[in-house]
């Protein structure tokens, strides 16, 4: 029989699960079931006995899921509950994921479907990777690696050296990362990043996935020298790509490091005009009207105002800008008090 | 002219309305119309003008429905007035159901779409029926019946003895009776139906779907004979499968007939620590926290705590569970006085 | 270089940007950037720069778009800033537009994708137009125009005379315009058009869709003066599809224009069932009950009751129904005072 082992986190910090599978086990009268087990410490916790041979297991403190080559997936809770009838996937699944209450499936015809376990709803429904698995004709195009956010968007990986997420709400693939585009490799952000970069790479989500926050930027330097406004049209073009690329992953830490960063370089470049419009932005409105406002004051859990405190000292540093910094830190005292 | 007879109640109990559809109707220069006709005692009520071949009539107390050849949808009240334009099907209908509020159409492609009448919104929009159509090399594989729950979840039957639901949340077609399979033939349940079984048959929308309940289990007894722990196993992974679906059904009787039998089956066993998880999942918080709890008191339309005081007296029939039943009890009555 | 106008309105008034796509642009290294530029008075306002060469743009007050040739599409505030990471396609662009906070882009596949920009949300999620795009064999088939309505439903009409909406609700397209069709040919409602007509098509969009109110209707009379029950069913289906074709539009002139040509008819024709049926829907539940009553007072933001004080002279005009006006006017005058 095959045997297939996968470690699963439990509720409890001090315990671990293992899922494992049984397949192809006689019972008599001809009949074949297959098994798929919970074990503690070597012991067994719980056994749910399955029609189909299983394929695949992954399993999260929420819950142990179990794809069959029957092309279902089945979810069980961590007490070996049995969360839903076995749910028919489009084709055969060939990767199965499982993070937090998220479960993901990856299909044989290249489809990819995300459910939230603990609502029982899907998040993602069988959505194709064709729109992005496209390629110059004789380039290597496979996926790389495959995950999932903490919000339970999928985020793949191609050979091409591309990242997209899938994002409910605008339906479709975003490119959130291309290593090898122009835009990417000429942007002259480098001298701007916080001071803290290093130790912060490894756990910001986008940072990671991009994973070259420290590439050499002579390229962009030597090539922009002689068009200054080029340059800069290049690099703030990148610094909003990886802001948007922060929102649509709901990351905060990218988005705080991105719009500090670009908070840096606008300085640098004394570029007034759109630090006023970021710090108004920031600073919503002064005097409360009558009339019902759409600012909101945070942005992913970060407070806009406390944003903005924070990077008055840092236009400070550009004398230029002393009277903007100044104007708005007035501007934040009288709406503090 | 073809015509087609169908039945559709009224509002009125007293009251029974008759639509019928009238084809090829030529009105000189050329011009062919085709009528829809609701008829109460032989007397048209009202009627309706199409401009392309009806194919099919459907109607209930809330809507009368014709698809006709131009692979339109063509939906009236029951006063005849129009309540959308046409809507186009992705491919002609093959079958067209219509249940209280719910209009079902199968396409000639196999896509199964649903709406809601009353606030004109698409349940299932468009579905493939592919996925479920599978079936070995040479097996006789074709749609034994469709219908709707009274939730309006289309429900599949096919030649395979297989069904399936599709459920919104979920995304899916879920498999929630497979007549052929290991698990369903060797479940050991049978002498912990609740003793009203037959009566209660035909009012439950999964036990008329899987219409078994009877089946003998000798197959079962002897072939698990030698292996109680396997046999308690598929009988629990069973009970499990026939909860999740009573759940996808949204069917609260199943639901209960099916939690009765497990709890009968796990005394019978004297399965301790599953009644227990299972009591507090139904007795939730006994001491009332500030902190927001996520239980919730009702599933269906079922008090968690009515149950429980039901299951109390049947789990006392087991001596072993004497202790588990009092503190159950004693908790029982601390809240509600 | 390619280099492709056009114009987008601002949010004031009195000016005015343009937009503009330079491609192609070397910058040494053998790395190539291409331009979005946004332009007012002749100078730059702002520019971003794309990695793939653009093909289309399109912009509103709210919005500035690309499509770029790596089939992406890249949305930008009125300020330059990017609002969302390239958003893939499911095929190459064919067609953009940009009205409002809505973009639409039409794919070389076929389909169809909306999306409001101030909410980041998809409206219309990528819908094949094949199931509309259906003729005869040897008619000629193309889509003669695209639009969207104030809402952001697209508006597809064909070469074939037929105009298509999709409703996000329903989840389908629904055809709200056929002029070739029979029942449009011989509806009998022109002499109870309102008096204000012509002055009212160019401003009604379901009216500048069919662009033909004043057909001559001698067609109709002359087929159907045999068969008065005959022309009386189809006049109505018309003027019902109408109202239903304005409802899936939501477009409240034209909703009223069709009421009230429907009234004009109705009265006309002395069908007080009908009339007596519209009547008590606009006058809603003349005394209140503690029962919550799921009788709206609006329809599209047209008030029902003083729709109902608009009409009762009109129906007036007809002797036979004296008794029915007068019975209204005092039910509702009961309720406004």
């Amino acid at each position: 029989f095959d045997c297939t082992y996968f470690q699963i986190g439990s509720g409890k910090v001090d315990q671990t699960y293992t899922l494992e599978l049984e397949n192809n086990i006689s019972i008599g009268a001809g009949l074949v079931i297959h098994k798929l087990k919970c074990l503690s410490q070597g012991g067994p916790v719980w056994e749910a006995i399955l029609t189909s041979r299983g394929a695949g297991i992954a399993g999260s403190r929420h819950a142990a899921c179990v794809v069959c080559e029957d092309s279902t997936l089945s979810v069980f809770s961590a007490g070996g509950q049995r969360l839903l009838p076995p749910v028919v996937l489009s084709s055969p699944a060939t990767r199965l994921t499982c993070s937090d209450q998220y479960v993901m499936v990856l299909t044989s015809r290249g489809c990819v479907s995300v459910w939230n376990i603990q609502e029982l709803k899907t998040l993602v429904k069988n959505e194709s990777l064709l729109p992005i698995m496209q390629a110059p004709a004789g380039t290597d195009l496979s996926i790389r690696s495959t995950g999932l956010t903490e919000h339970g968007a999928p985020v793949v990986s191609l050979s091409t050296r591309k990242s997209y997420i899938f994002n409910f709400d605008v339906g479709a693939w975003l490119l959130i990362s291309s290593a090898d585009d122009a835009v990417y490799q000429c942007s002259d952000h480098q001298s701007c990043l916080p001071p803290d970069v290093k130790l912060q790479e490894t756990l910001l989500p986008l940072a990671s996935l991009q994973g070259e926050l420290n590439r050499p930027t002579r390229v962009a330097r030597n090539i922009f020298n002689s068009n200054p406004v080029t340059r800069r049209a290049a690099t703030l073009s990148h610094l909003d790509s990886q802001l948007a690329a922060a929102l649509s992953m709901h990351s905060a830490k990218d988005y705080k490091f991105w719009f500090l960063t670009l908070v840096r370089y606008l300085t640098q470049e004394g570029l007034e005009p759109r630090l006023r419009e970021l710090c108004s932005e920031l600073l919503g409105p002064v005097v409360q009207t009558t009339r019902q406002s759409s600012w909101k004051s945070y942005t992913m859990g970060l407070s806009k105002r406390e944003l903005l405190r924070e990077i008055l000292p840092v236009m400070g540093s550009n004398l230029k800008l002393q009277r903007l910094v100044t104007e708005f830190k007035e501007q934040l005292d009288v709406i503090l008090t």
